[in-house]
């Protein structure tokens, strides 16, 4: 019947059946979040496609789960038994891209490094540069406010998002937002939707804002011994009223994983890099990196420097891009996303090693340092149970000890399933109440990824 | 019953009831805006004193309605017979500024100019500054959405807005958003009340979002013989690459009011001024301001020159920055506040000159234009009913122009009462329909600010 009602409605040519590709389109890449089994994949061609697999949704009161590309690490994209998997990746085109208006309208399957290289050609800058801006899209990105390396100086997706195209949770095919500099008209349904995980509405063609390109990066680099120094670090980066363009934080368990991986002869010496850039131009920017060069060395960094050689600082960055797929590799890894405030960042890093060596378990991190938004990652070996068992432990006490300093359970992953209890611990029970009173209202029949993102 | 129950709650103290002084907060700046008698005017001193003043309105089904310093221009402050005002004046502490973090919180009724004088003393700064910012509040802005003459670069008041403490529809007294850089827990409610005119919560606490001090600004100045000249020098300045850190337009007819009120000695010979800054430091700022030059001056200015003198360019922004009560003094004022993309701004200049004209209503126009957020002003006499009718005649072609010219009805002061129909006739009624449904949700008494911001 679903099937039938989805075949007349968008043709036989986007429907997935088989179970094994199914079963690739059933998850996204969060460990160990619970998925179940699709009843069909519709891989659809226009929005049209959507509004029509909407509205059978509706009537069959069948979940649908939209997605890109399947690089969330929240399960906010698992499938759940029966369900209706809605790829996006087929819509991939880059409508418009505007110069004088210095904006971009795009399908939501376009891929975030292709619209970065795309808008480039006409002189501008997509920002928002999740880790898996090679692969993930532009519609998965709004779905989980995605945020990346330069957020802290450019923001993240949330502030490049001016307007949509969406099928609302009653199937209809509306516009929200606006293509104007400025614009006060309504409530900002486009805020809302972005981060919302696709249980709010399906965007089907997404208008984002652009910069100019920039002027080129300056890179620092820092070497310490422990990451309580690196954390002063960073924030003595803040507290000097430095703006980096980019502050990275990567572990030697980092370094050493894609070192194995790629054999790029990083001979650092340093159990913690920290990895700043400037993109100020001329001698402000000069001026800017010397200073952060300083706050290394005054918070104990055993070496810190400013690259001359843009090649050295991009094989740096380059190696901290290819931390997660080279940690990935060697087993199963949980993936933490806490954000802390600033003034935190010390003892929030030294709580993580701590709670690692209380477990017995091998946390390698990586941060957007600047941002207080740590990734400490739980490595573990394949079909070893007990290790599971205490990352998990570790990444409820992660959790926790988060939540205990003043930061949020998740700075830029998103709630998804992994999140659930997290955000409960985090927010007052009558904010979940208010949460879910904005989802009934724009999801009348419960249809769109339930039981994602907020407290049921 | 109302009264008395109100005088329990908060005390006698805090209630007004003497009718002329109510009459003083019975609406705001919106010229012929209608307005109610309230039943009471409630000054709250504390967040507790507004969540006993929505509970009791509850109680009651009394239409509640709070206002900062009612300098808005769209009669979203306006009182309903019978209504509570609930002004948040009182509630004026600046209750934290953080270098570390880059925020501040603050009370409702904080002025926002006292903010920013405030967190300069730390080195910091609070960006949006809209023409009233003399006066008003950040709790009326977060309300508005305020916008202002450095939105062109850093954005509105939206961007700055992290979280809040906040009344419900409810009654009740939550903390949504966050203190932390980045965080993606939950729905985002913080930037759906900021706009959202008092019709969805009340902020009793607000967290905002600072940024360092920035570089002193050059600015330049445009002279025009034409609105259309004016309009191709924003057009390209924008199409330059350029970002300026202020680009406003300010016509004979505002100059000519300041000059006659202040007396300052603007012997400015042009029909048009158009005023850039940059903020850029160093040579990078001074070759802008070169480049704004060239600009104005292949678009036809027949004057234009780059300020070595920063009193003169300050005069000039100060008088830009007086137009508003200058030509107030004058007799009623009818403020429109479009916004069109940048590419239409000559047009829409050249069809606001035009209707004008042919309805015989002498319009002074003041412009955001680098946001092409414009506001042409339909001056009248006291007392004179035809020029009001025709005022308000080229007040809702001017609404159907900005439409018509792919824009919205209103950039930064709000839909309140006069942009009713004109939201309306922007947004399509599946829209419409998505507001009210959130204004259920999160106002299910429908009490607060009925009739307002949306389309009921």
């Amino acid at each position: 019947m679903l099937l039938d009602d989805l075949r007349r409605r968008v043709g036989d040519d986007c429907l997935v059946t088989d179970t094994d590709v199914m079963e690739s389109f059933a998850h996204d890449e969060a460990e160990w979040a619970p998925y179940g089994k699709p009843a069909v994949v519709v891989r659809a061609r226009t929005a049209e496609d959507v509004q029509a697999v909407v509205q059978v949704c509706i009537e069959h009161q069948t979940p649908l789960i939209a997605r890109g590309a399947g690089t969330g690490l929240s399960g906010a994209a698992n499938a759940i038994d029966g369900c209706v998997i809605l790829s996006l990746e087929r819509m991939n085109k880059v409508l418009e891209v505007n110069p004088l208006e210095r904006l971009a309208v795009v399908q939501p399957g376009v891929v975030n490094d292709h619209l970065r290289d795309h808008v480039a050609e006409s002189g501008l800058w997509y920002p928002p540069d999740p880790a898996s801006s090679p692969w993930s899209t532009i519609g998965g990105n709004l779905a989980t406010n995605a945020g990346g390396m330069c957020c802290v100086k450019y923001g993240v997706t949330r502030e490049y998002v001016l307007g949509m195209q969406l099928v609302t949770g009653t199937g209809e095919l509306v516009r929200i937002g606006r293509r104007t500099a400025k614009g006060v008209a309504g409530y900002d349904l486009t805020g809302l939707m972005v981060g919302s995980e696709g249980t709010l509405g399906i965007a089907t063609e997404i208008t984002v804002r652009l910069r100019p390109l920039r002027a080129e990066e300056i890179t620092v680099a820092g070497f310490f011994d422990t990451m309580v120094d690196a954390g002063k670090a960073v924030e003595a980066v803040a507290a000097a009223g430095l703006t980096p363009s980019a502050l990275e934080l990567v572990d030697r368990n980092c370094l050493k994983a894609v070192d194995d991986w790629r054999n790029m002869g990083l001979s650092v010496d340093a159990n913690v890099v920290l990895l700043g850039r400037t993109d100020a131009p001329g001698d402000t920017g000069l001026a800017e990196a010397e200073q952060m060069v300083q706050c290394f060395t005054d918070a104990g960094a055993t070496y810190a420097v400013r690259s001359e050689d843009s090649a050295e600082g991009d094989a740096l960055f380059a190696a901290r891009r290819m931390a997660y797929p080279a940690l990935e590799r060697l087993g199963p890894l949980l993936t933490e996303d806490v954000c802390v405030p600033k003034f935190q960042v010390p003892t929030m890093l030294g709580r993580i090693e701590e709670i690692g060596r209380r477990h017995d378990v091998l946390i390698a991190t990586l941060a957007h340092a600047g941002d207080g938004n740590l990734h400490p990652m739980m490595l573990t070996a394949q079909g070893d149970e007990d290790q599971k068992r205490r990352s998990l432990a570790a990444f409820d006490e992660i959790i926790a000890a988060a939540i205990e300093l003043g930061g949020t359970v998740t700075g830029e992953h998103g709630v998804g399933l992994l999140k659930l209890d997290g955000l409960a611990a985090e927010q007052a029970p009558e904010v979940l109440a208010l949460y879910r009173a904005v989802k009934r209202a724009l999801d009348p029949h419960n249809i769109l990824n339930p039981g994602k993102g907020i407290v049921a």
